[in-house]
């Protein structure tokens, strides 16, 4: 009997932001085949038993080709196994998720997608920063820099100066030739923007700027977002082209372990102690 | 000594796609107010001890103002509770998160942002549409209907012809109206697009069609969607015009009620046991 593949979003970083469904399909999953954005503490969280690789194109010194990934997924699924494929973010937010999935339906192999947490989504709150506004902000656009120089890259003049906020997946370090393109696109000069450090993890780190102060922007590690418009403005930190990290704001930094959150919360919510309310 | 305000994010409604740090807040909260639009499945999960106020603005018969809101939060927080204000979706994205953080600010609460599945990536994940393409959308935007007659509405136009997947949250169902918009903007009237009604619940129901062929979409329950670009093209439907929806796709329709996932996997990854590895 052939097995069944779960394209899975592992969120921004924070354990904690992994979904209850994640969650049960990470402790269940038979194979799991995962990204290099994926938290080491996630990946604790995979049984003993289960086939684990790395399949992570970006960071790693392998250079895996997504035709091979998605070989391997068929493979593991086609011998019975229930696969779990963990990308970080969501899976269908730049995560090449269009190929794999058409790769399972050539092969006949069952499949579902659990969203996750995109990787902006974790880095707004922990910056707290709106992505919209009911005055400043009423779009939301996410693009990468990662192809910027390919022909087919997104015109980035026909996403700005209408009062959106721009998310830049990927900006990549070369913060001189992001900004002259914000600039030649139309957006003012002294537009706020922040550049976010691995989200939502202990490593985080926001710095803030001006599009013309952003070619000062300290090394960041990967991965990195870049967020652009009016309501950076209202970001945790008020002073600009600082760099700050916010202590304490999500859960891994607060509670330390997810093994805390296991025992202390998840276990008295059940039926067994009776501390809370039964589930209806 | 005050409380404090956690701006959660309840995600699209299927329970299993709360985070685990939202649940774990939601089973030590104090006091909840909470939207018109989050899950029943997920409101039984407040204990029972904890104070609940539906401060739903949208489909309740009730009229309260956002200040009546930033009021009641203020109170509830000065008053020393530990309040959740629990939102659908992400809590930053077209939720007035500004406004309620700007209030908690000035009264000197202490406050965090808990994110959430923002409702078009569950809506994509069961409707199995990927939102960006390597080679068919290499930008992912969000804009709203709700205010499509106000002056200081988004300029659709901005948006389209770049290859980038359009998420409209709020549509209404004046279809005709949206169709008009999309081709003034400049989009083909045979670009796929979909609407997803109550995605990730038990109620979901996706419709696709074509520009052209949306004024004849059949009404829908709130919440919508409207998901329009070339990546609807590879959605889990591949006829067009066609109404239907996905069985078993999410874990509310595979395990019925979140109380078997708590006793099933949740307690069956715990030291207790000892079935799994245990957690580092």
């Amino acid at each position: 009997m052939k097995g069944k593949v779960y394209l899975v979003g592992a969120g921004p970083g924070d354990p904690e932001l992994l979904t209850l469904k994640a969650l049960r399909l990470l402790r269940t999953a038979e194979a799991v085949l995962h990204d290099d954005l994926v938290a080491l503490e996630i990946l604790r969280l995979i049984p003993g038993r289960a086939q684990v690789h790395n399949v992570g194109k970006r960071c790693g010194t392998k250079k895996i080709r997504q035709e091979e990934i998605n070989f391997l997924m068929v493979a593991l699924a086609t011998s019975g196994l229930r696969v779990v494929r963990l990308k970080g973010g969501d899976p269908l937010i730049f995560g090449r998720a269009a190929e794999e999935m058409e790769s399972l339906r050539n092969a006949g192999i069952a499949y579902e997608i659990v969203p996750g947490i995109t990787s902006p989504l974790g880095a707004a709150a922990a910056a707290q920063i709106p992505l919209t506004h009911r005055k400043a902000a009423s779009a939301l656009v996410f693009i990468t820099a990662h192809r910027a120089s390919e022909s087919d890259a997104v015109d980035w003049n026909k996403f700005v100066g209408s009062g959106a906020t721009l998310v830049i997946y990927m900006p990549g370090q070369n913060y001189s030739e992001i900004a002259g393109k914000l600039k030649s696109a139309g957006l003012a000069a002294n537009t706020p923007c922040a550049v976010v450090s691995a989200a939502t993890t202990a490593h985080e780190r926001t710095h803030r700027a001006t599009i013309a102060e952003l070619h000062r922007t300290p090394k960041l590690a990967a991965p990195r977002l870049l967020i652009v418009g009016e309501v950076v403005r209202s970001a945790y930190c008020v002073s600009t082209a600082e760099e700050f990290s916010i202590p304490g704001v999500t859960g891994l930094r607060d509670n330390s372990l997810p093994a805390a959150f296991f025992k202390d919360v998840l276990l008295r919510s059940s039926p067994r102690t009776g501390e809370e309310e039964p589930i209806a």
